[in-house]
């Protein structure tokens, strides 16, 4: 009987969740939203669903599994297999890790969505042939809201897991926020906030795409907010410049399929912005929606104590 | 004879030079103006002055030096040995560390002047009893102009030379700034520029020190001066939290020694900005003017093969 990995990407709303064999090939794939219950009990719910859907994956595919992948969203502490917070989900502190090993009976590799669903990008996405990403850059995924990670000298930054929240930098001319400060980046640069000031301003429903199209149809509203989104992506990026000065900036979610035009509008609006700095290439990401899931596939293979290659 | 470190730190507007024993003492230290001359021939004239202020400590000490360390202001490719650029003083891609070896005729540890002065801060000053700092801090040099280094997860971050370079961040209501970009930190938050635009509104000359008297005195110029610079250093420090989330910041240079309620304006207006981020605590560097040297100690000690030892 092969061996087999068990993945779970632990999102705010969904858990996305696969089994894949030891040469990365990603065998089954299922997806559920993520229980809600109060907060002092969400992890040990969220433990509970984890043991269930492996109970299935199992037994559909008549496999054990050698290892997991756990990759959740709130901030974490890989180190310590932490659970600092989570203010979708409510737990606090929670020893997420331990209590998947409990429950799953595996060794658990345990780490940050993002920061896993980037060092998959870069690893085996966009970075898979490009060395100077692998060193230096920065992954932006830019959908309701703004997610990211920071690779600098190889090595992606945790900060006691406080680092890259690049969504709640100040902008100029930025919003209040629902985080309780004023003029994060989301409140203008996010996909989410050019569908709700578009809404607020025309009364017109959609996502940022429809705002696309209408300003491709001439519309100066959609033009002016589209603007407003790329001068705040784009001073946040260059703040960024002067700090971690990455080689290259991987743009994914919803807003990076805006199209060649968006990332051109990007790049020059950037290049204003910059002196004697190193100018990041901008560029799309190349993995999808699967990202995380294979971000999980990297935690699996290091819990089994061996290197995952993820096949592409 | 025993041996003996050669020490420079090289600044826009000064050269420190010193000589050391390898205990880390200190013997002698001299400071004398860092000389202007065509950008192209900066690097030679610089190399040139060094190898005249080492023959000077050498000849009034009677000692040999083993081995020099050579910190330098700009953007620095410490592995390699090349000074990349110089707003202040010229160069462009000079070898720098080459050339003091062939003038010096020993070996010369090199480094960035505030890479190096963080790295004794927060290996000896600061940071020797606070293990927080030495996992995640900044250390901003505000003087003439704002060089920074940044500790994340226990390592000075690099990126080529190109990380740190908070000075040339944009924050609103910047001025245009000599490195060709517009809204600089350095255009309203260093002490040169305090000095500066006091300069230009009022007509009367002096440092920073002396616009913060007069901002103490009832001059409202001076207060709106001080009060865009503390802005805009906490516009800078809030994006960092945004991205790298220091335990600390430690604040060195002239503008750091404006006194305790110039740091508590500085915490009052960081706070203002941030929501759930990790507050940094905002701390006076404790190594004082000698800390580029004890960052060069550092240098000439690995130059030489051995760890200095930095008597405190």
């Amino acid at each position: 009987m092969s061996e087999h990995f068990l993945l779970f990407d632990v999102g705010g709303t969904d858990i996305k969740a696969g089994l894949a064999n030891t040469n990365g090939d990603i065998l089954q794939v299922l997806r559920e939203p993520t229980r809600k219950t109060a907060p002092e009990e969400s992890a040990a719910e969220l433990v509970t669903q984890l043991g269930e859907i492996s109970r299935r994956l199992t037994a559909e595919s008549g496999t054990t599994p050698v290892s997991a992948g756990l990759a959740v969203c709130g901030l974490v502490d890989p180190e310590n297999g932490i659970g600092i917070f989570s203010a979708n989900l409510g737990w606090r502190d929670a020893p997420l890790q331990a209590m998947a090993r409990e429950t799953l009976g595996v060794p658990v590799g345990f780490g940050h969505d993002v920061a896993m669903a980037a060092r998959a990008e870069l690893e085996l996405g966009s970075g898979a042939k490009d060395a100077a990403l692998r060193r230096n850059a920065v992954v932006m995924v830019i959908g309701t809201g703004i997610a990211n990670a920071l690779m600098v000298d190889g090595r992606l930054i945790s900060a006691g897991g406080y680092a890259g929240e690049l969504g709640h930098a100040q902008v100029p001319g930025g919003l209040p926020c629902a985080c309780g400060a004023t003029g994060c980046l989301e409140t203008l640069g996010s996909a989410g906030a050019i569908a709700k000031r578009y809404l607020a301003a025309t009364g017109k429903r959609g996502g940022a795409r429809e705002v696309f199209a209408a300003r491709a149809a001439g519309d100066q509203v959609a033009a002016g907010i589209i603007h407003d989104a790329i001068e705040a992506l784009t001073f946040t990026m260059a703040q960024l410049c002067s700090s971690v000065a990455p080689e290259g900036i991987v743009l994914g979610g919803g807003l990076a399929q805006a199209g060649p035009s968006f990332f051109a509008e990007l790049r020059e609006s950037l290049h204003r912005r910059l002196s004697f700095h190193r100018e990041p290439r901008l560029i799309p990401a190349h993995l999808g929606a699967d990202a995380g899931l294979q971000g999980a596939m990297i935690l699996a293979g290091d819990a089994a104590g061996r290197s995952a290659r993820i096949a592409l």
